[in-house]
């Protein structure tokens, strides 16, 4: 059997609209609510997103909780 | 061990039906209904796809609801 | 980082069982109950499949329901 | 941009062992348990397995059940 | 439309923690429990795993249960 | 039809944010909860991520809980 080695490092699509739009959330600290599976609606601002997860700072001080993409079901500004 | 850097830049296969019908929906701003897994049914337009989310608004003025496309269980048209 | 860009136009396969499974039940507009995730099970008739979605028909000049195929638990004929 | 087109088409892995032994089980006949994401629990048949689906016979001369590969929790022979 | 056929055959990449542990519970008969998406744990020992699924013997003598990975939430060695 | 065969040695893409934040949390040995799929809440201290498990100590001395990735919805810090 033949075999190769790789290593991907997938980069954000920046020319997609979603990450834009989070990354403009990420911008202007603005306030947001997402619908986790089995966890329900968090709230807080996002630090940064990667391929895999949102960074949710859900209160001033307190450590980040990283959220699964896949687990993130809707993402919405708040007010 | 051997390793590349790639970054893929995904765009919406405009050949493939759904993508076309979602964007039909889109132009004409028709009222939409989405079932949402582990949310229920969400009411709007749509405003954009891409390859991650749909993105709808849910009232005039009100941000848009980022819906993630794995977690988009049924999309219909309303009426 | 280098980078490629690329477009991928994914077909269905239609040397796939089910996906000829799927393209007789659109032909004959065989009645079908789908089971979707979260949602329950849904009848009519398939209008059209893709690689992302299922067009269903629930009833005569209603809108398609489009149901994503990761969340199609079950597809059966009807009687 | 540049775009490329492709047609992919994935074949069954042979060498798997879990291909085998589910092909083992539509040869046979055997009946089996299949526990469905949000179903609950099918018995019947295996006539075929492709890349996506596992076809499943509930009852004689009773249309064939689509089983989505991915909502298949756990498939086990009855017995 | 350009079109390629290919076949690929994944192996499991037994560079990976997690590959090797599951090979050391198989290899020592270690009594596991496994908590399965909508069905609750299971108890058993494992006997083999590849790319789709672990096959767990809840019982001497009674037939394996294919256990989809993506299902299998958590996994632990009892005792 | 052609075919290759080939095998893939997937590493883990220590340029990404949340891959860098988990080996944080890992070397300091911090204590988190991990938010499971249809399990709950699980506390303890990770002691490694592979590409598709993280691996909890719940209690000292007690064996490794391997947390399928895709499962995890959320992961914090405590304290």
């Amino acid at each position: 059997m033949q075999s190769f080695f790789e290593k991907r490092l997938a980069a954000l699509d920046t020319s997609q609209p979603s990450i834009r739009h989070l990354q403009d959330l990420i911008r202007h600290k603005t306030p947001v609510a997402i619908q986790v599976m089995g966890v329900g609606e968090l709230e807080g601002t996002l630090h940064w997103q990667d391929v895999a997860y949102l960074a949710l700072s859900q209160a001033e001080g307190r450590p980040l909780t990283l959220i699964n993409r896949a687990a993130a079901c809707t993402i919405r500004a708040l007010g």
